[in-house]
């Protein structure tokens, strides 16, 4: 027997709608990629946006297609977002972060019909064009005033296609599990893959992350998305911040620490949302200059680890409360966050950091556990790592078009590819990639454990470790340093300062002093392309065994 | 196209699931009817549902059986609706305040196969039971010991029942649109009617709930639930509480002011939900003995309109958050809720009092606009009222075995019933129920501002106004009221009162003083049974029409 409830589907145009009727004079602010700050309201990206699905409709767009966007984030980014998806259209977010040939592979395999971009990436696309093989339309992202002299197809400036049509237009009326976004994840190994995310999928995973122990948004805040709409999916925010009606600035392209200071200052940001290397050029930009913050209270920190120092600082030098999360593209991306419990609110800081350190609490709508090399379940007691597994509305059961088989196991998990640790109290702890995970003599050591405290030593810039060949252990742990500018350490000094801080069997073996570790695209040591250069390294313990 | 996000049916299930894992050892607290207080956790109640859904799996209870509840909030009660839920049944609550005739109706008529009953209320049924066709088995929600002398058919202890399974079970796999509460609306006209809430619809629910402009809940809330769980799915507290992980602490059936102010003190509780009435007695205590609340942050007040002087008392005097919030069953039951937008919040108190008085914002998930008789949209300009229609995946799309017929307009809105106006900041007044709306003269006069006035005047217990037939003007306004004992006011007193307070062609034609004004099992003023009674009442000024 089925409830007698509504049908009402859950379509991220309604959640703009709701903006709209409900906060239709709030400002959205858009540091522009012209130069000049623009100002509208969610009145106004409702009424672009809508005039934007009648010209995509007009221009033969139908419902499925792929549209891509190579921008940062700005009003027009969020337009064509809400656009695209209220003419029954995908969003597919291009990162511009990525090698040209990865550029090409992705806009193939989507089958983009349209590239939505900015000012500065155009250049990018006039080398690529031909090899876009489906892309009929560029459209730049800037008025006819600014337009560039560009080869590009059928280039046609942004507010130029706004004109085609006017604004009354009836959204699409979709099955809420209507494709609605594209986004590729890098994958440090094999072609990048597509998660497909629904309407559905977006809606529930803003409503989620919109509670009080999640982001906590309400409509007083002034939000700056820092993390780019084309990096996992702005964490949501594009879909959560309209559904509370808050004030949104959108940052452009700069994001070095002044600038980014500048608009938190100017615009009176309560919430923002960034990556650890984003917050570190502010805080440096900020000491330098010996300057406060005044209006923000909470800052999300993911896309990888936050480093202890950094929540420290925020907390206790800025007065902001930071939300440590970890997501994946796969999840919407928001897998856990890190709002303390009530009983650990009320602990001295210290201690509060070391599990602020953590990467928070699952949020409802993500089942999560750890699992064994067999798949069994492992405890959760906060010590045991095992591989992390989820399940949710709005996790990835699959990659477009099939791309790397079933993904899911018999239960209907996903697995991370990350291994962790979950402790009681639901506060889940990254230990390491899977496949970094170093295995010694049977038992795992983590890597990002130890290169999280290597990376405290002052003389330290980045530090990578990595499993070296071993005779009698099979791996024992390397620890790969890049210095700061400037400064000097030795092996014994490094091995001295993780001396206590860690268990003795995981002492790394040897230390390997580099120029550069290798980064990727998304901000990632690449530990691959580490282990190929580190390949043949042999340990001083190595002899040893023998 | 479809998206490839995983398919997670929306189960209430999963709610309780979440709970336990990541709140586990979260304590939940009951007053028993039996006398004492009892303490459970998030754990113990998923242990205990688990084994009630198997044990009535045992009992041969099928997917969308409907079992009733007569019981005050207790975790017992918490634990019968996900019980029942995860057996796949349908959890449908009996209002004890209902005449004896309308609980024989509603139970006959959802044809309920268990009641689970309070001892406070065994009484009642062992009269009942002849009547009660389908009902197979009591289950008194109490164990052996406190077990009464019953003549109930197949009566049996509810701790008795739960050691006829263990824990061992998995909930029952169901489409998230399957029935999984019932509750009947009392209609002031013709028989009550089903309101059949999905999984889908009360999970939705309690996710729009939690939103910090919403109910705000957190894991470091300590929540006191005193709107019973029998009245409107209980605000949606049964499931966004434990969607938190939250304390929550069961009042039982003692809603005394003394009695409630006991509980808010002893457990600390952060956060509350109750109608006016108890509100009410709860002022008198505090004011009667001169205490204060330490640990009560926030109140939703709902049920009925928030008289004003409610607000300031527990704003000014007590420092407690006041959330108006209007809802009905057919909504699931929140539809609009008074979290001031960021600028109201900067206004004096006076002025944010003025809208606090109004009903509130639509939560995301409820579409809502006002229409004229003939189904013409009206301006959202904070005057114009007009008849209230809402849209939204928790709200009724018709009533249980079609009674009422089709309730949707073409649209797909439901008609509340309510009139009301809609301002631009998208805050919502009701000003009557449709039926009580006086019209004179072809305009539109509303009998709540003005009973809202009067019962301001100090010699006031309790106000109505309702139209009377007049030869000019159609209707005109009668006030009817009730003096508090002892308290005495003439006809001039109470007319200079509203003076100035509203406009000239609104003030009553005449005021008539009743011994006691009629109200209903959920607490409103029955207008069907005063208009009856004055319907040849002769205005004053019916003379001068002529």
């Amino acid at each position: 027997m089925l409830g007698l409830m509504q049908d009402w589907p859950l379509l991220v145009h309604r959640v703009l709608d709701h903006a709209a009727t409900y906060a239709g004079d709030k400002e959205i602010v858009t540091r522009s990629i012209e130069g000049p700050v623009r100002r509208t309201t969610w009145g106004g990206i409702h009424n672009r946006s809508l005039r934007l699905a009648k010209a995509l409709t007009k221009r033969g767009v139908k419902p499925g297609d792929r549209l891509a966007t190579l921008a940062w984030n700005t009003e027009r980014h969020l337009e064509a977002w809400y656009g695209i998806t209220g003419a029954g259209g995908v969003y597919h977010t291009l990162n511009p972060r990525l090698f040209p040939e990865q550029l090409v592979y992705i806009a193939n395999h989507a089958e983009d019909r349209m590239i939505f971009v900015d000012l500065t990436f155009v250049p990018i696309l006039e080398k690529l064009q031909d090899q876009l093989k489906t892309v009929e339309t560029y459209v730049i992202l800037t008025d006819a005033a600014h337009m560039p002299q560009t080869g590009l197809r059928n280039a046609v400036a942004y507010e130029d296609l706004l004109t085609e049509a006017d604004d009354d237009f009836d959204w699409l009326t979709l099955d809420e599990n209507a494709a609605c976004g594209l986004c590729y994840t890098s994958g440090t190994t094999g072609n990048p893959k597509g998660v497909l995310y629904s309407h559905r999928s977006n809606v529930l995973h803003a409503m989620a992350a919109l509670q009080a122990d999640v982001l906590a948004l309400s409509n007083a805040d002034t939000v700056l998305p820092i993390v780019p709409m084309f990096h996992a999916n702005a964490w949501s925010l594009a879909f959560s911040v309209p559904m509370t009606g808050a004030k949104m600035v959108m940052p452009g392209q700069k994001l070095d620490g002044e600038s980014v200071y500048n608009l938190l200052e100017g615009e009176q940001i309560t919430m923002s949302a960034a990556v650890p290397t984003v917050w570190l050029m502010l805080l440096q930009h900020m000491e330098a200059n010996n300057l406060k913050l005044s209006t923000l209270k909470r800052v999300a920190i993911g896309g990888s680890a936050c480093p202890p120092v950094m929540i420290q600082k925020f907390e206790q030098v800025y007065g902001v409360e930071v939300m440590h999360a970890w997501g994946m593209t796969e999840l919407s991306p928001i897998g856990t966050i890190g709002s303390l419990l009530a009983r650990d609110r009320k602990k001295p800081f210290d201690e509060q950091l070391k599990i602020k350190s953590k990467q928070g609490r699952p949020l409802f709508t993500v089942e999560m556990k750890i699992l064994d090399d067999d798949g069994k379940e492992l405890p959760r007691d906060g010590k045991t790592f095992g591989h992390l597994v989820v399940r949710g509305p709005a996790i990835a059961k699959g990659y477009f078009k099939g791309e790397g088989g079933q993904i899911l196991d018999e239960d209907g998990f996903f697995d991370t590819g990350d291994v962790a640790t979950l402790d009681p109290d639901g506060y889940m702890q990254i230990t390491d990639r899977a496949k970094d995970v170093i295995k010694s003599g049977g038992e795992w050591i983590s890597s990002i454990d130890i290169e999280n405290i290597a990376v405290g030593h002052p003389a330290v810039a980045v530090a990578a470790v990595i499993g070296v060949a071993h005779p009698k252990w099979d791996e024992r742990p390397l620890l790969v340093v890049q210095l700061k500018p400037g400064a000097s350490a030795t092996k014994e000094d490094l091995l001295a300062y993780l001396d206590g801080k860690i268990a003795k069997w995981w002492m790394p073996d040897d230390v390997a002093f580099v120029e550069a570790v290798p980064i990727n695209a998304t901000g990632k040591i690449q530990k691959l392309s580490l282990r190929e250069t580190f390949k043949n390294h042999v340990l001083p313990t190595a002899g040893r065994a023998a």
